[in-house]
């Protein structure tokens, strides 16, 4: 069993959003990112197979991607095809978990 | 994209451990767990192929399983083989999130 604080490893920092790797195996890659108010995971995606969950464990911000931004906050629960344009900016402090599987 | 805000769907329940299915799609699955003090998810396995992330939203409890049971808290992402014996014991109310890849 693995185990990692992403409260205690995440930092944040005011240059850019940060990027934890939580963890990687052939079955999922978890991530963590933070992001101060005004920071942002630009809208990208992958023309490839799965699905990423996105988690909001503390704050508020603006799920991006669609033709209008969608609010999001702590214990938000997003899920989209990697295929599917998403993107995430933040209002107040983020902490964002992101699982992804398969990984890539 | 698909949107579920755990802190408002989830509820606790005094009579037991509530369940609420966030996900499931051939990628991954996801689920909400709240605990009462005391309550806990028996640890249990299955013998197939995969991986589990427990991560501890809200609340202290301790992760069972091993030989001795291991202090998790809000924060905490916790990854195991899907055969490898996994349990929770809450010892405050405590909101897991769960992602199984691939789904069961």
């Amino acid at each position: 069993m693995k185990q990692v604080n992403v409260f205690e490893a995440g930092s944040f920092s005011d240059q850019s959003f940060t990027r934890l790797l939580v963890h990687d195996s052939p079955y999922m890659k978890i991530l963590n990112f933070n992001y101060r108010p005004g920071q942002q995971m630009p809208v990208h995606s992958h023309d490839i197979e799965g699905q990423v969950s996105l988690v909001i464990l503390e704050g508020e911000g603006e799920f991006l991607g669609g033709p209008e931004p969608i609010p999001v906050k702590a214990g938000d629960v997003l899920v989209c095809d990697i295929a599917e344009p998403h993107g995430l900016r933040a209002r107040t402090d983020v902490r964002l978990l992101v699982t992804i599987a398969p990984p890539i």
